[in-house]
């Protein structure tokens, strides 16, 4: 797990981080390393595998572990889409905590934001976040300990939203969101540093720890909202809002990112199963040209995507991945073999998910109000 | 009434509103002539008096008065300061609508504007508002035809400021409101908007009619809320509001308006009544260096704040103040007795004001849920 050594066997896919020190040094982002994990009971498999590489004051939260104080988690999703597999991982990070730890789960649906971006309104954006909200509660979510809101619907969030508005300067809103034409989407940032500072509202127990599990595009973000709650600490008794970093997956065709333009690079949850096997079916992976080829040289691991599907997702057992790993690079398991034993877990995950989901929709109805 | 010919007497001071011709050119406000006063039932003195030179979209209003259809009259005061002179135009005119047509009033206390601005937090904002609002009821305005709100308590007001947010551009709001470093400046104008709307707003019968009586200072406001609205009425079927236009006051010591910044320029309707006697016994007038030269050449009431106190609010009839704008004119009417005539009018208006007043403070004080 020595991560920044880039000589040493890499099975987690870390070396897709182009550049940690830059991070660590520039940007004062902290790296989750093994000093940390080791404080941690039971560390999910995002942390065991390196996904989550960096944080910000996440020892505010190893400290409410340790100390069994309360701390919460939060996080969000912007209702213009099916649940996908890039939302998986922060929703797993905001269950991991909920679970392991009894944090209290802070979980927002980003409809002023789903409006300013996208211009889905409030009423044609229910549909999806009462779907989203499913894979939710199916993903172990439990409502029973968490405060679920839409932003359009929570006023505490956009009170704070003008409060943190009057706190920052425009020249501040455009170096951390550039430019922006749309002028809402200043707004629904503020609005998002609104959500993130919910936990602490007193009606919420007030101030404690609150760790956010983004991925490194966010930083800018929890910056402002970190500055905001610095600012605003002595009116508010805020305590700085703490997250970790994760690497974002690649798209399965190869791509740099996962992306709604190219519907090769994800799938959905809700997807037709052979549409998500045929995308898995074709998904990039470190094959060579031939088989020989392959069995002589090995396959490169590093570059595949279903390695990256069992890393990220769909293959809990750690050894298993370093198995693979060490089999592809030796030649002795082949592409074919490999993909139809993923697909095989995919399918079968996904069909339990929806098994699962779909006893829970009217939860979700019932937990967004929703007639 | 000519106002716009400068060599016929002036009574009403239009003169001092710089440059009619551009204003009707190039911004596209309307005069507020004759033809337009003829159709109203009972003008009101500042509309009589010109001191009301312009308006977007008043037909409207006057269909609606007409036809006796219902409208709505909309205004607002920043809880930032005790109610002065300064705001006695505005507040007059909205009582006006309210009572000679059965307009409904919207008033708003604008405490996210004076957070933003003036960093009142809402809880401190609450004195000054319960105390503006009884003003307002002492001035007349029945609260029984009235919807009075808090900017931080009406979530429809906020609501529609994120709507509003997202379908205007960034480059609008740097060209409406110049380039603000305070970001929450550009919020509390667009809650502002929000304000301007909410009397269209389904819980309040939709859309319908609404004149917002303003300074000609506030025109960048009235044009972009009317493009929000013209933008969204495919949404929202909002009618675009209307909006009368006046002069502002000048400051009583002869500067060119009123400011907090000094005492001398204005005085609130609070304020020790030695005081208020003093401010207007120093007030600028149009006398001559001597007496002498005064009867010889007569006043120059153009100038003369004395005058333009009883054009703006303490002289109700109109043949009493062309009779003193004449004999000062001739020079029978020298400023010592003018000023002595016209604080006792003041003083006595002022004491009648707050023995009405205050009767109403606890009526106030509920209207706003304030224990």
């Amino acid at each position: 797990m020595n991560r920044q050594n880039k000589t040493v066997i890499d099975p987690w896919g870390s070396t897709h981080v182009a550049d940690y020190s830059k991070l660590f040094d520039e940007f004062g982002i902290e790296p989750f390393d093994e000093k940390i994990i080791k404080r941690i009971p039971n560390p999910s498999k995002y942390m065991r595998r390196g996904i989550i590489f960096g944080h910000r004051d996440f020892q505010r939260i190893l400290e409410a572990i340790e100390n069994k104080q309360p701390f919460a988690v939060m996080s969000g999703l912007k209702p213009s889409n099916k649940f996908h597999i890039g939302n998986l991982l922060t929703a797993s990070e905001i269950i991991y905590f909920q679970k392991e730890f009894g944090a209290k789960a802070f979980y927002c649906i980003a409809d002023i934001e789903s409006y300013a971006d996208n211009r889905i309104t409030y009423e044609d954006a229910t549909d999806t976040a009462v779907d989203n909200l499913a894979d939710m509660l199916a993903l172990g979510l439990d409502p029973k300990n968490a405060h679920i809101w839409r932003q359009s619907e929570e006023k505490r969030v956009t009170d704070y939203a003008f409060i943190f508005g009057a706190n920052v300067t425009t020249a501040t809103m455009n170096a951390v969101y550039g430019e922006q034409t749309n002028f809402g989407l200043y707004m629904s940032a503020l609005v998002q540093s609104g959500d993130i500072m919910l936990p602490q509202h007193p009606d919420f127990g007030g101030p404690k720890p609150v760790v956010v599990p983004v991925g490194l595009d966010q930083d800018p973000h929890i910056r402002l909202v970190r500055d905001l709650a610095r600012k605003l600490s002595s009116n508010y008794g805020f305590v700085l809002p703490s997250a970790t970093f994760h690497r974002l997956m690649r798209g399965l065709d190869g791509s740099e990112k996962m992306s709604k333009r190219n519907p090769m690079s994800y799938f959905d949850l809700s997807e037709d199963l052979d549409s998500i096997r045929s995308k898995v079916m074709n998904a990039f992976t470190g094959g060579r040209a031939t088989v020989a080829e392959q069995k002589k040289l090995g396959g490169e691991p590093d570059k595949c995507m279903i390695q990256e599907l069992c890393v990220f997702h769909f293959m809990d057992d750690d050894k298993k991945i370093v198995e693979a790993y060490q089999n592809c690079k030796s030649g002795a398991l082949l592409c074919g073999e490999h993909k139809q034993e993923v697909i095989d877990l995919i399918t079968s995950w996904v069909k339990n998910h929806r098994r699962k989901k779909e006893k829970l929709i009217d939860t979700a109805r019932e937990i967004l109000n929703v007639k």
